[in-house]
């Protein structure tokens, strides 16, 4: 059984485990004052260019999303997201639970426009309702896809004019910088978004998701809010070290690359095999749409999900790729479509 | 410099390192699902005898508080709690964040007593107070102190007379019931509280807690709420892996005796040398009671953490032993004591 | 200048007035535990005939509305509504304040189906999403329309089946009761939902709604929730009075038929005029289709409030009539419509 | 029977009522946006000379402070009050309830001081405990005592070079003021603390608290706050009425005043009568210290509330006065008093 089911199936990097066990015995600062997590950040400090950012290690995504979210917001601020936002439909309520309220507007391909950000400040116009402060993006999105600049600059302009914070959850952020049709550098995100963060789990090692807040006003008592939901880890050294090994050369990048140059061979093969796509293909998660007949025998070979129905026939599944996906795993799927034509 | 800071200062036991490389490129389902945080549930349930106990994962203990405290009460409920509890002091007010008020009662030794909780019950006593429906205890305590199966049991017929639930924090558990005065197994914990959770970030694991949940009543939907609070893990088999290594054989009764063997040491020694103590030594945390004169030399060769000022001349100082304390740093306490007796 | 813009604009119905100076300087007990409170609840529990039900007055509807919805549901579960709903969009995020998702369903005319809940049901699956519990509906809805006894049966028969509640938002009950294509009693809807609760600000009262829980189960402790939103009013008496004047006899099922009739007679002209309706005429909420070159002549002699674009030329005004709307107000509305035909 | 249970008995004052009673059919905007409203503000202005001053009707105190409070602070911040302060122990934890720790302090007679402000600051040190950010205190206080100007300009001095909020529950703000001891203003009040209240329910309206803040960069975006919790009364004028009957000449100051000479009557007598009190006699809450013996017979001919016993054989009884008690009731109280000598 070849797995294309997510990309947290495997433990970590050979190259992070080593690191780890290099400096297992050591004595080390709890609560992310110990020396990896100074280096892993000044890593990323240089990285982005900027040497005053603040930079928190957090054990998960939907920890890192409530946390910010609240942080930043008065009680009756709302967050804009796409309707397909993690946070919208995949995190239990979780923004909710910190007593906010999270506007969702119909995505382009997941993707948020300035446009439907435009459309939600229009539409909330007084005290009676929720007033929007932040705008939730995810680079890349969950439906796979990318925020060029173009896309990124214009929503930074419209934020920036109309005094709305920009958070991008970069949960997938390696595999968005990484993705061939990409023009941004993490730097140029950094100065276009007003914090974000830069996704550990999904890109190779046991957990961990380093955020990035670069506004000076953002960073007060930024640890607080940390503790308060139970993400500053006793044993912080412990995600320091893992994004010391990711950035101390360029293996974060090796890893999203060695991803969606997997996700490329299957997609470029299932597309010539006649197949569609729900959203175009681009990074480590592929959306194609197949016959629901066929579902079964894949099934018996490999792992995957299913998305959502299309018609009564075909069905959108969603298969990803990670930096232990085998070359193996990649040409017994595309095996497998090509002996399946749409 | 030797380290008597706390029990979160290395990595993981090596045998805990070993299972994780070995199963490092396995493909393994998300969430909890893997078949490693299986075999600790039974491992764990074999070890308290209860086949149908609920055990869920979570990165770490402040999560786990703010979890299940806001799991189990409906907004006007609170949870009573000794003043030295890890929930009314240092957990930046996770429990209030989530809507429920702590109320401390004074501890004996950092103990909760049923008398102290009677009170609490007697002075809330109508609909413009808060109502108590859980007690929190931790074991061992914040002062190192641990419950007798006495003082478990006359909580736990109290608790059940009075229809509140019995939350036992045991973020230090493994030191608890590997203490030599302890006269409580794991399987009468189970039975005595409503609901616990066994520390491995304190005793040799990267991190992770294991909640048991043996109560029918509160098992349900308990996903739902780990998922919201942002605790359930992409690669929940990390912490399994943990919980796995730690518990197919005595590993984790093992790890937590070295830590007291250890500490057991110290306070025979120091008391030896006419100190006294702060709180009754028992587990792997030590308070004794030292000149502040004392302090500049000490902190030259180890590293301790001030707890407070007993009077002008006097301090109480923590002193915390692990699995990873060396025979080495505990001689070269013990002979820095000797040579300063009070 | 004539008013439409709302139902409460005036004071209360003098002999509401009447009965709290009757009763000025009479001590009473606080907190809603006084003989005006009691015999309020027992002219109501007559009218739905269920003797053992719970009544609680409360000062609005945005706060009941909070207080019931956080009282019953766990952390991880949502309420359901349609996207018109009061909760939704003019709450400020109120309900989301108490950590609960709105999942908002495409309404018709401002009403639930039972479809949409289904698929409200269907698309939340696992625990990675909140969890439906509750259906919130409105009689009469934000658009002014009813459900008849067969569309409220069909919602209750899938809450039941489903394990939801149901919760109907009474604000404006009294219009619905008293509408001519009314086909539910009072009683029958105490039988069909839950909880719900019918208005007194919108229909004569200074302020005030009384809630009506029915189900035992969800009885316990309501006060404790009341008390802790700031809603348990010191002077409970003064809400009291108001539904004990408008329930002593049938003042307030006359004071909601003059509203509609008022109504009914706009309706009426105005459609004979040729203009059209964004949702059908039937309580004291009307939403003529007007051409945007007739507001400013409009808003000269009227106040009402415009609702929404339609087209490049035509708004959607809302009128509204209440209990103290004069016929003198309607004759020269009927008369401004009739001098400009659509 | 005469009653001493509270200041909330009766209904409103004639003059109040009268002054609805005369707009009772007159057409008001909604939301406190009406020109009772504005009239009420300007008033108030005028009295603490501030011009700018943000004021808000709220219909009551619990509801006043949970959203003051929760509107001014940051998630890990926390409000410093007294131990017997009203946020802390009657308001069923709201303050809680809107995720902020209430820390509580021992107070000198229901006062806080400046010491104990200074020792919580002290205590909370670092990021693993709540931020103070708020100062809470009440005049006159829950034992009916008042703060002089000195004392209330520690705290001032304290909070504002500690970066404190000092906020104000002027419940009872009337007695307060018109006490004899008292050596402050309301303009001096305003000028002292950040945000304070002027308690209406308990002296003479039907309900409401009016708000004041002063500070400008507290003002921003209150009414969408006041609107989430469900204090945005449809009909604002309600209140605002009341407000305006208050302070369109010195009602507010006379009724209070009436209160306040009741009570000192009977704390005279009493005393006089050799009984010991709790909390000295000030405002219009005694709390004289009486046998319990005496108080099957007091409880024949008189309403009042038991606080707490003092040792087996004596309890501290409250005594309420109100601008609605009676000479006569006094008269027979005292003269039970007179028979009865300790």
């Amino acid at each position: 059984m070849y797995g294309f089911l997510n990309d947290y199936s495997e433990g970590a990097h050979p190259r992070i485990l080593q690191l780890m066990l290099e400096h297992n015995l050591e004595q080390n600062l709890g609560y992310g004052e110990d020396v990896h997590s100074q280096r892993a950040r000044d890593y990323i400090r240089k990285l982005i260019n900027q040497p005053r950012a603040d930079i928190h290690f957090i054990p998960g995504g939907t920890q890192t999303n409530l946390i910010v979210i609240s942080a930043f917001l008065r009680p009756h601020q709302c967050v804009i997201a796409a309707d397909t936002g993690h946070i919208n439909v995949h995190e239990t309520g979780a923004i909710e639970a910190t007593g906010h309220k999270v506007v969702a507007m119909p995505g382009v391909n997941g993707k948020l426009t300035p446009e439907a950000v435009e459309a939600a400040l229009k539409y909330h116009r007084d005290e009676h309702m929720v007033q929007p402060k932040m705008v939730y993006i995810s680079n890349s999105t969950e439906l796979g896809t990318i925020y060029s600049r173009t896309e990124l600059k214009a929503l930074h302009d419209l934020c920036r004019s109309r005094g709305l914070l920009l958070f991008l959850d970069g949960a997938r952020l390696g595999s968005a910088l990484t993705c061939k049709t990409n023009d941004l550098s993490l730097e140029e995100i950094a100065e276009l978004v007003d914090v974000f963060y830069i996704g550990g789990t999904k890109n190779g090692a046991l957990l961990g998701e380093a955020l990035v807040i670069c506004r000076d006003d953002l960073k007060t008592d930024f640890r607080f809010l940390i503790k308060q939901r139970g993400a500053l880890m006793a044993k912080g050294f412990v995600t320091g070290m893992q994004f010391e090994a990711l950035f101390q050369d360029d293996l974060f990048f090796q890893l999203a690359q060695h991803a969606n140059l997997m996700a490329e061979r299957i997609a470029q093969a299932i597309g010539a095999c006649g197949y569609r796509f729900y959203a175009p293909p681009c990074t480590n998660q592929l959306f194609p749409i197949v016959p629901k007949a066929l579902l079964p025998q894949l099934s018996e070979q490999f792992l995957f999900s299913l998305q959502e129905e299309v018609d009564d026939d075909h069905s959108v599944i969603r298969l990803v790729t990670s930096w232990a996906t085998t070359e193996e795993a990649v040409a017994a799927l595309i095996d497998f479509f090509q002996r399946h034509r749409a």
